[in-house]
């Protein structure tokens, strides 16, 4: 078997054996296909799309392709909740103390952010000395004294993903569906888990802006999880405006400390709202629960104990993180020097936000990664003030943007005022948060 | 601008601008872009195709990647003719003489087999001392004196085109009419050409089986051609069998030898008429002569006069091959030590070759390459006895493998068997050898 064989038959349009597809993962996993070869095959799928069965061999092939975590010793459901990425979305911080509180062990390995989207690990790791590169004995051992685990891939995870993911940003091959649903359950699929709730985003803001596109790839997620073995739902939540008033790294953290501390600003309660209905499907997915209603009701009754504020700090502590961002998240988490308003361009009502370019101007100034390599600043970042179908004066103030360079924050700010479309009459639908459910 | 953001454009079926062709050339030619991305751009290329003005933008980054070579005062019309590949497609060898005693000068840039087809540097190199990697002050030279001058792409010629072709082959992006226009203009364009024939072949042994794709790629090539300052003409030739009596290295030279002593065997004859052809419309393209009719005469006594192979001997000697060879081929050119017969398998009429598989055939035992690093064994080759339409006596012999490893060269015969098909009824037809003269 030759890979440009391969390459050759995707780029027909046919179809792929198990056989092939194996060889060329394998070929991928162990170095013996050049890179030129892997992302015209690539494109190859981007353009020509795989079949039910090809995506399913390929999601193993690509599992397969590293070690496979066991945690059946440890004698809880357990289950993770993935996003397809998006603009201020941070329920994982959320979620993961949430439901471990409730009695759902989390094994979540996460990524970082690229282009304008942020990532869990950027978000953890403004938290000081916090480590997302623990070893397997480590995130074992975090896993069963705390509840919950978050980390990020390692090298013994999934391979051959690590390695289609890295070429994929640079060769424009990101959105197909195959790919995105063999990058996802096979790193999940790795963790050993017994159940998966999948946040599909929609919107501008998302990967998949057209929601039939983003419906397919929640169809083939959760019939591919399921295959794979793993309970898996996904729900269609909008992604046309930022999620939540917090965007950047550490403004984030301190979001969800507030949200856990039960102070909801009312621009960041689409983020408790959020995170409480997917930690719902995971509490009913992984069998703690038999409803929604009741699995709504515990959650509830955990945030407001403490419980899953108490988890959060204790997961902080396990894994390296100064506990003290607790009592003073001001103090301890990292803070941008100087901040510049983002005045309404006329009296209205915001219509529409580019969320793309509200991402795009927030990494442009150190909050997110231009290109792959480059370094994150945890501090800077944007407060949204205002969402879609407010009411907005004359030069009222929708956000500000938090930076460490003003002219460069001056111009994250002019981006972002032209991002918000405000109209002389209301927007005829505000988008709902929650769209749709998928369960096959 | 970003080489993904390239990518991503052509990969959604846009259109590239000018500077993003010269950018990504450029980034090509300087090692700026990396392999990877630059395959996912052939793959997006070869999928979604380029229009009329994006082709001609790649042809003249690609051409102006390199040095241009300058022969303007060599004062004689400049002309080469380039064919597409095939099986057993050694007019290269007898055009260059035959035209450059007629009074053009030929600077060709030629290139080696891979695959199932050959190539005119490899069968040159047969002739024990000739080389193929001149400097171009050598280049030059052999050029002023001799008339004509056959050259492997220097580093310098058309640079981007080298990194291309090299990844094509790996990635199966060959095949692809604005990529294979743009590597063939840009190389020709290269060495200051005032005219040029281009032998598009089109059949089951050609990169275009379809002859619908075939035209379109000759209108690409010729409209390319001309909008380069290049007069171009393409002719369609049969590509359903390999073209004339010798498939190999050595023993291809060897026909060609014979075939300008005047010694035609029936077989070989297409070889003759095809490159008699194509020479004409180089005589008449140069302006040298006004209609073929009169370039077929002068071709005619070039030919018979043995100036033609005289030519040929004099340029044999000025790139530093054994002049030998043309008083005692046998001797001096490679001989295989063994030969197996191929005896038709029935009684009947040849009804169909599989062109593609005679020449695997024959790369597999040596007198191709399989993989770009393979090393030719210039003895090895096929001996053709029978051509489509030809009546065949129960084991009659249509054929001789000549090999060095008896074992290999039956595998090599069973194989050239099978790709011969005998049936009981002649042929609707006779592919014949040229199909078409395209102009614009």
């Amino acid at each position: 078997m030759r890979p440009q064989d391969i390459i050759r038959k995707k780029r027909d349009g046919e179809h792929l054996t198990r056989e092939e597809i194996e060889f060329f993962i394998e070929g991928v996993t162990r170095e013996r296909i050049a890179d030129y070869q892997i992302s015209a095959l690539l494109m190859a799928i981007y353009l020509n799309g795989m079949n039910q069965a090809e995506q399913q061999t390929l999601t193993e092939a690509m599992l397969n392709s590293g070690i496979i975590l066991d945690f059946t010793d440890i004698a809880k459901p357990k289950a993770d909740k993935h996003s397809t990425g998006g603009v201020g979305d941070k329920t994982s911080l959320i979620i993961a103390p949430l439901v471990a509180a409730c009695g759902v062990c989390v094994p979540m390995i996460s990524g970082r952010g690229l282009g304008h989207t942020g990532g869990t690990l950027d978000k953890l790791e403004s938290i000081p000395g916090y480590r997302v590169n623990l070893s397997t004995s480590e995130f074992r051992d975090v896993l069963e004294r705390i509840g919950y685990v978050m980390n990020g891939q390692t090298g013994e995870i999934a391979p051959a993903d690590r390695k289609l993911y890295a070429l994929r940003d640079a060769t424009a091959t990101v959105e197909s569906i195959p790919l995105i649903v063999a990058s996802i359950i096979s790193k999940k699929g790795a963790a050993g888990l017994d159940a998966m709730v999948i946040d599909v985003k929609v919107g501008n803001g998302a990967f998949m802006r057209n929601e039939a596109r983003a419906e397919s790839l929640a169809h083939a997620l959760v019939g591919t999880g399921n295959s794979c073995g793993i309970r898996t739902r996904a729900l269609l939540t909008d992604m046309n405006q930022p999620l939540g008033r917090a965007v950047g790294n550490a403004n984030e953290v301190r979001e969800c400390l507030e949200l856990l501390r039960g102070e909801v600003n009312d621009k960041a309660r689409p983020v408790l709202d959020l995170s409480v209905e997917l930690s719902a499907h995971m509490l009913v997915l992984s069998g703690l629960e038999n409803s929604l209603a009741s699995a709504h009701t515990r959650l509830q009754r955990t945030l407001d104990s403490g419980a899953a504020l108490e988890c959060f700090q204790r997961n902080v502590e396990a894994q390296g993180g100064e506990p003290r961002v607790f009592d003073d998240p001001d103090r301890f988490l990292p803070l941008a020097r100087e901040s510049v308003k983002v005045e309404s361009p006329r009296p209205g009502f915001i219509t529409r936000v580019n969320t793309t370019e509200v991402g795009h101007a927030i990494a442009a100034i150190g909050g997110g990664r231009v290109r792959i390599e480059d370094t994150i600043d945890a501090s800077v970042g944007f407060m949204a003030e205002a969402r879609i179908g407010d009411a907005v004066g004359p030069a009222q103030i929708i956000g500000t943007v938090l930076c460490n360079d003003l002219l460069k924050g001056r111009e994250a700010a002019a981006r972002i005022q032209a991002a918000y479309e405000v109209g002389e009459e209301p927007p005829s639908e505000v988008p709902r948060l929650i769209r749709e459910v998928i369960n096959e």
